[in-house]
């Protein structure tokens, strides 16, 4: 019996027209990327277990894909181990590789073991598939590529104004205006947490205070209550909630609320840097906004913290995010190498163009002309045609098989093939081509030199 | 203590200027894909093991790697079974996906999985990694790019024409002159093993005569013999090692040796018919070469077998191969489908073109222009110059710290960018910046016009 074919839960085929739409996406962030400067760097696909093991916490080490080893990989398994029959032991003991889990260990791997090949600052993109043993749902795949742009080996705050421009002239190059582009700072956090005497609960009051768009005041108060964070520091953060104007007037009332934390000024000196520059610099669609509850993953972050929002209207979390770690690479045995950096959420921008209808026309680099196939002596005057269109650039190709007209045409049409050349024995004896439009059926002989022209 | 970082055998990192010159080459095969009308599609880098198992031999399901199940992997696993503690036993029930192979099975799977949707003749390409537990070796990796193109849906010989056409394309776009496309058929070695009375060891046949070239006429000769070819049979072949002149007096030597094979007559008009095309077309830089040793994975074509050799003077294996298969998506039940296609070695064009340095300068995109930080304040100024170059597609960057100047050079030196611009405050003052070429060492004082001019 034949099998029914599928695919593992959680992944993907891409058709023609999705892949052209990816690759339109694809490419129009690596110009960017290297427009401003950034240089590309490859990985492998899997790496060492130990490299990504114990990076991501214990949430992440179980989602972490492992490869089983090759050969016979029970043999230097020891009997009482095997006996056990335990899953979390016995992993380490039959599988010694894993899927890359995300792109920044591996660069930070990267960055140590190349170290000496390597002038510093470097600014590296990479863009490669990721792949995460999640529960698969709307929009979280198993499978998924990162487009990601970091800095390591300078600690200047120009970085962060680069990368808020990056993020402009990426949404700007994809035509999709009014993005928000929200940062924040782990200092301000720090500062906010110092001040409201909860420096010991910085996780639990940022998880919290995150929530608030989606649950709101009295809700993220609940939960700072129940994580043991006292009333009387809980009222303190009442300004915080009521913040109000734009991000020069935000930023003075945060300097009131955290004018007794070193840290939450020096947070606030840095925002103030970011946004006076790009205030100077000017952006070219996209918006840059304060949003003090922006945590993101902040065990790994020191400084900026960024998020991107897709336009209003727009229903998608966020398509875009980073911030600065300042020991990017101390896991590895490399310390003091200040790491900046950003990604791109390459399937939710994908879905947020599609939705906004922003993919263009012609992103789908079909041939421009399909010829019919009326017999192998019409077939080889046409294919001497096709070699010289081709060698002119243009997309072109013999329907392969003598089929009827009809069925040919058909086919034309189907794939969406803007015109056809026919060429039977009148045309051979008088050395010309009948171009079809598709659209519209119109018709008209003309020579090669005439032919090139109108498909060119 | 720190993880001394490295990577997976068999497998490797890219530095920034190998990923250029590997892009170069994915680009032109991909221009060139699409000018003969192909479309790309992607699949999952892990299908569901079964699609992949028994697909590739007893070796191949060997070298497939396999991904352990997520969560508790044993609970499932009986007793009986785990007591056993034998490997390839075991494997089926701990995991069920494995990394693909090659593109060709996923393709078959993708077509009769997609089948409703696709319009037939179906030109697909395909350019994604796949893995082989293989020992590595020089030039052997376990994790390696593969540039396939294929049609499926036609038995039209035009599309062997086409794909000799389209290796010529290639090639002459990567200005890789002089390859040769070895062309053969499965129909003509049937003949020939029809002819000596050899039909059912048609494999050990094949495999023998296409060491002709590494063992020389005597040992292909002892290795037939010891297979269990008669002597009488053997002394037939000999006309077939002397077969000599062009494409066409080859053919006619073949007809006298195959002329009691229906088989073998078959497989010379195939033969006869692509030949005679591309005479008549014309290649532009390969030549097009009949090989009647060639057998490549014999198993698999069912009419011509194509191979591409390097230039002369390049030693290294074959950088291209392919060829036809009439049953292409049998395995998945999607019978009477014919497919043929080529595949592109990447990483030994990469070589060849290396060893013949062809990779133009250009090809790693670095920036024009690194501009010099004397301070926030020269800062501001230079990025608000830099956003203008960049909206101008010009790549460029500020370096981010005030270090020395001399430092900064030779940032600039180490990273061979062509240009600084150097803008302090005699510059701010009279709007102008002071572009530096780096090999000459030349100096001018431009208006932002004039600098977009000059990097343009």
């Amino acid at each position: 019996m034949a099998q029914k074919p599928s695919i593992p839960k959680g992944t993907r085929d891409f058709n023609p027209d999705q892949v052209a739409k990816r690759n339109y996406i694809f490419n129009i962030i690596q110009t960017q990327f290297e427009r401003f400067g950034f240089q590309p760097i490859e990985t492998p696909s899997f790496e060492n277990s130990e490299t990504l093991m114990g990076k991501y916490g214990e949430e992440g080490d179980r989602l972490i894909f492992k490869i089983l080893n090759s050969g016979d990989f029970l043999k230097k398994v020891e009997e009482p181990l095997y006996t056990e029959k335990d899953a979390v032991k016995l992993t380490p003991k039959i599988s010694e590789k894993a899927l890359r889990y995300d792109l920044t260990v591996p660069f930070a791997r990267y960055v140590v073991q190349h170290q000496n090949e390597i002038e510093f600052p470097f600014k590296r993109y990479q863009m490669q598939p990721v792949w995460r043993a999640d529960r698969p749902q709307k929009g979280r795949f198993r499978e998924f590529y990162q487009c990601d742009a970091d800095v390591v080996g300078s600690t200047s705050l120009w970085q962060e104004v680069e990368f808020v421009q990056l993020y402009d002239a990426v949404f700007t190059a994809l035509q999709l205006e009014g993005v928000t582009i929200k940062i924040n700072n782990r200092k301000i956090l720090s500062g906010i947490a110092e001040v409201i005497g909860a420096s010991d609960k910085l996780i639990d009051f940022t998880v919290a205070l995150d929530k608030l768009d989606k649950i709101g005041e009295e809700k993220v108060k609940e939960e700072m209550l129940s994580k043991g964070i006292s009333e009387a520091g809980i009222n303190k953060l009442q300004p915080l909630f009521e913040l109000q104007g734009d991000f020069a007037s935000q930023i003075k009332q945060l300097q009131d609320i955290l004018s007794a934390s070193e840290s939450g000024k020096k947070g606030i000196e840095e925002l103030q840097f970011i946004n006076t520059a790009i205030t100077e610099i000017g952006l070219q669609t996209a918006s840059l906004q304060l949003d003090v509850t922006l945590a993101r993953g902040l065990n790994y972050y020191t400084g900026a913290i960024f998020e991107v929002a897709a336009p209003k209207g727009v229903k998608m979390g966020s398509i875009g995010g980073g911030g600065r770690y300042d020991d990017l690479t101390g896991i590895f045995g490399l310390k003091n190498m200040s790491g900046v950096g950003i990604s791109f959420g390459l399937d939710r921008i994908y879905l947020v163009l599609e939705e906004l209808n922003l993919f263009p026309d012609a992103v789908n680099k079909n041939i421009k002309a399909l010829f019919i196939n009326f017999g192998d002596k019409e077939a080889l005057y046409a294919m001497t045609a096709i070699k010289q269109l081709r060698e002119q650039n243009i997309n072109t190709e013999l329907y392969p098989d003598t089929a009827k007209t009809g069925k040919q045409m058909k086919h034309a049409d189907k794939r969406q093939i803007p015109y056809v050349v026919l060429v039977g024995e009148q045309e051979m004896a008088n050395s010309v081509f009948t171009l079809k439009h598709m659209a519209s059926g119109e018709q008209k002989q003309l020579d090669i030199q005439g032919l090139i022209a109108a498909l060119s």
